[in-house]
């Protein structure tokens, strides 16, 4: 029988290769995304593009009152996001980090994973790029993976879910060049934390400098349609 | 300054005892609960009415597509509620186990606790007379606290957002006992897996007859409204 996957897809560079990854290992895979009030949707139609042409079995788009909570530039009006005007990403926690977004995304992957009975969680999460957010820490996925056998009834019976993070230890231009190799098409991406209504990327905030930078290094050309540039 | 807690009321006995000692234990509380496509959204009413009794500095429902994953009889149209006719509940995880709800839960409860700044969160779980639900176990909310210390920015400054279980280890007869002597009335609250539209109960399923035998035992007057009795 062919071993199944939820694979957490947001629309973005990242979770596109994830994607790529868990299919290339012979997963049949279930994508999820989330409607949490994130301000720019636009991303919701990437994750579909993506989900579409990596041949997914289905993809549901889960709504999540996660506004309410407020407490990120990328989710609450009040905090404004960042442009970072040198190549530098800004030490510490981003103002950009949603409040135990992984968690709540990973829980909700475990919890379809159980219906499913599917064998892995595949997320895109890399602590090399985005070290100051504490949930994409390797030590933090292996407590989660803990908690999510003790937390489900596939756990007690001594199988596990097991939580896949192919890019944990990837640099932006290596994500580039392994996803290049297994077909994602990066223009059906999204990165930006600010894109316009079209879809196209801010060129300013951190995030698009680090897939810009990341194109760089992998010396192959950025497909990414920006206002700015 | 005074503690906060985030508080997670379902609308049931054992939450509503919860916030009772949770306020009791000198808190500032917020109460957070969860629609979740449950097919009986008249617990959120209980739910309300538990929050305001006690005071609570803010009650969110959040909104979540959980309906959308299926898998449980709380949930799904096509799982039917068991109803025992027997005083036995039967063995094993029962078919109204929701998949991974206490991470999910916890994990909102944790994404909020630490936009409020929260010093813990209390959830209702009981591991005596909910055994068959893995994620009520004292080893899952021990991998659940390490998790949560990793996850968040609170975490990783040092300081703990503690997950306080009061009722684990209580049986539901000295739950009631508690919940009385803080003041809570349990007319408010709602057990029944199958309410009828006024919200009263069956006095059919485990959770009802569950209910009812925690009164029996503590000697006091059950003041459920049943629709069989």
């Amino acid at each position: 029988m062919t071993k199944k996957a939820v694979v957490l897809v947001s629309g973005g560079l990242d979770s596109a290769t994830t994607l790529a990854i868990a299919r290339d290992s012979g997963y049949d895979c279930y994508a999820m995304s989330f409607n949490y009030g994130q301000r720019h949707q636009i991303e919701l139609i990437s994750a579909k593009k993506i989900s579409t042409s990596f041949g997914v079995i289905d993809h549901k788009v889960v709504s999540l009152g996660l506004g309410d909570i407020g407490g990120s530039a990328l989710t609450d009006d009040s905090i404004e996001v960042p442009q970072s005007t040198s190549d530098e990403v800004a030490a510490g926690i981003p103002v950009t980090y949603v409040p135990a977004r992984n968690t709540v995304f990973l829980s909700l992957a475990l919890g379809w994973a159980e219906v499913l009975d599917a064998d892995a969680i595949f997320i895109g999460v890399n602590a090399v790029d985005y070290s100051g957010y504490p949930d994409c820490r390797p030590e933090y996925i292996d407590a989660f993976q803990t908690m999510a056998n003790l937390a489900t009834k596939r756990g007690v019976e001594g199988q596990l879910i097991k939580i896949e993070t192919p890019l944990i230890d990837l640099s932006k231009a290596e994500i580039i060049k392994i996803g290049l190799k297994l077909g994602v098409d990066y223009s059906q991406t999204l990165s930006c934390y600010a894109p316009d209504k079209e879809g196209k990327a801010c060129g300013l905030c951190d995030s698009c400098h680090l897939r810009q930078q990341g194109f760089e290094a992998a010396k192959v050309g950025d497909p990414t349609l920006y206002t700015s540039v």
